[in-house]
């Protein structure tokens, strides 16, 4: 059996929190033989990607892109711009990255399904001296909410630290204002709202954080996730070669037709469907009886929606039905508890790129539905879709 | 126009060092949704390639992917293996890597197109003290050679000395005895000799390697290019998850597609094909009266082949001519002089994967032969194409 037959015989629709369904032109794009990653035929559409880039995350400042996971981009963020013994405010997902390079990381404390606030911030800021930098995410995946990262930039300005966010889940689907809320770097990745496969990193970088970069005082420990490397080969020789290394011309085609599309529904549309969607989800979960993770609804995610699983019923079975019988994948799989228990008490729905769409969601809600009736969940039929037609017609 | 429109209007056959040509199928391939990056789907096609690459690397030991550039994997070698302070012969490749990191890499020195040879190394470990390891390319790429990296090997078990190889435009193309010879690290990328699209790196370690990281006195710097943390995932939650960030299924599906068709056609065929491809196209440069690059062609590699330009002609002008007239892409662009002068003295033909064969190379010497009588050099109409003829049919 060939990999084509295997792959399209049990392949699963992609729900997850990332990554998410590809657009078909983007699928399309791929098959075509990708041209080399340098001289103009490269070139024009590294150029185009970086423009559109820019418009997306709200910046007129540099933006590159690295070849990697969207773990690369959260490493060379603090790689490039933390030095040894520098305290930083840090969420769970930059932990282990300043860990790495001998930070001193300020892990902010919070409940379940708690957002981090301002005023969260603001009383580390004022206890502890000498914070350099704050980094957390934009979209918290886990548990499916979005920070506001507006609000907790007023506080980076106004005690001077730098602002690091990780916007992998949210760039392309829920704003963001690079310039305007001063961040300093930031970094998303390819599979995410961009519906495009995993491998690539769009990464934004501000003039603070250069000057800051610059000002060193021990040389960055790498080359790969070194930002300056990329600035360094940009001007160097980016007329005609503008990475330092080797890119993928497939995936950076791809990212170009996801942002040509993007643009053409424009991105307020586009910022307005995930949250029509999203609200369609949260509804018809909800309607179900069940409870979001997210504490307060205010800052519930638009690309995903993480839901509490109630006690009594029984999760291995709703989740494998819902991948083996119906073919949906939706995230925290029971094979998860045993790395990351913390996954336990709740499920989570993707819907970002081209997932954010009422067909998609429809068909979600439908099998989950179905599934819940299966493990005997009282639910009654089609109180789940209606909501989902209701909201999204 | 569109991007497809575009692309195909303009782009050249890749004949450079890479990327190369990727094969059809998995071009195909690529066109298909992709499953996640983990459960079962994902796991029996990333059990499959990891299966299939220690075949290549000729290893029972550990093999990881890392999604990145073939610089990732280079990085990853030296930073998981090497410490700060730490004595390491190096070629060029990994120079700027150890630097990063503060080891303390003693250069090769060597004539132009010199090999490295086992006495060269020799003579360094009888003269230093405490040297760690090796760190070089097994295929020199920038110079058309291969190293004898099974000689080398033997001087560096006589000096218990570590051996890291760069194997990216090797692999695939150039038998690699990774367990046989005894080498400890090596890397490769995915868009040389395996005919895919750039983005992945194949990585083999040995239990010394292991053995070294376990014992280091430092931290290793980084998460992303750091292998304990592949070994760690793949030991925690390969089963169901295998990778500890998220790779890129699409070329991972594209990488099984290129790894099986190796297979079918065997890979001492597979080499056997390289070696006469690039025989046809070293004496088809000889007969137009050029020199190899390579000083002793003993050492000419099988993937890529550098050929010295002479004096007197118009190199800009030759290479533009493959380029906009030919449609034929060659290594070393005038674009970039500027940036590495050390190109000017040659351009490159690569010949690994797909383009290894016949039809790909008698196009390019017969383009290249074209050019020539354009800018008045000395040649005869056929001669070159005809010696490719009489070699592969």
């Amino acid at each position: 059996m060939s990999i084509t037959e295997k792959s399209n015989i049990s392949r699963k629709l992609l729900m997850i929190p990332g990554p998410s369904e590809c657009f078909q032109e983007v699928l399309s794009s791929m098959s075509e033989p990708p041209p080399a990653h340098y001289m103009d035929d490269f070139v024009a559409i590294y150029d185009e990607v970086i423009t559109l880039l820019k418009q997306v995350f709200g910046t007129r400042g540099d933006v590159f892109l690295i070849t990697g996971s969207g773990s690369a981009g959260l490493e060379a963020s603090i790689t490039s711009l933390i030095e040894p013994g520098e305290k930083v405010i840090s969420d769970e997902y930059y932990l282990k990255f300043l860990q790495a390079i001998g930070a001193k990381p300020i892990m902010l404390q919070r409940g379940r399904g708690e957002a981090i606030t301002a005023d969260m911030i603001e009383k580390i800021l004022r206890r502890e001296q000498d914070i350099c930098a704050i980094a957390v995410a934009h979209n918290d995946t886990a548990q499916g909410l979005t920070n506001p990262i507006d609000e907790i930039s007023e506080v980076a300005k106004k005690y001077s630290v730098l602002l690091i966010i990780d916007a992998v889940s949210s760039f392309g689907g829920i704003p963001i204002k690079f310039d305007d809320w001063g961040i300093d770097i930031c970094s998303s990745a390819s599979q995410k709202a961009l519906s495009i496969p995993p491998g690539l990193v769009p990464i934004a970088v501000s003039r603070y954080a250069w000057e800051k970069i610059m000002n060193r005082k021990n040389p960055i420990p790498s080359r790969y996730l070194n930002l300056l490397t990329y600035r360094e080969a940009h001007e160097q020789y980016g007329s005609w070669h503008p990475t330092p290394f080797t890119t993928s011309p497939t995936l950076v085609k791809a990212l170009l037709v996801s942002l040509r599309k993007l643009m053409a529904e424009g991105l307020n549309n586009v910022y307005e469907r995930h949250a029509k969607t999203a609200m369609a989800v949260r509804e018809a979960v909800k309607s179900a009886g069940f409870k979001l993770l997210v504490m307060d609804e205010k800052y519930s995610s638009n690309t995903v929606t993480a839901v509490r699983w109630p006690d009594g019923y029984d999760y291995r079975k709703f989740w494998n039905l819902l991948y083996r019988k119906y073919n949906v994948m939706i995230g925290n799989p029971p094979a998860q508890w045993e790395a990351w228990p913390i996954f336990k008490d709740s499920f989570r729905i993707g819907h970002m790129g081209r997932t954010a769409m009422r067909d998609y969601v429809l068909s979600t809600i439908s099998a989950i539905e179905k599934a819940l009736i299966d493990i005997n969940y009282p639910i009654k039929k089609g109180v789940m879709t209606e909501m989902v037609e209701a909201i999204l017609t």
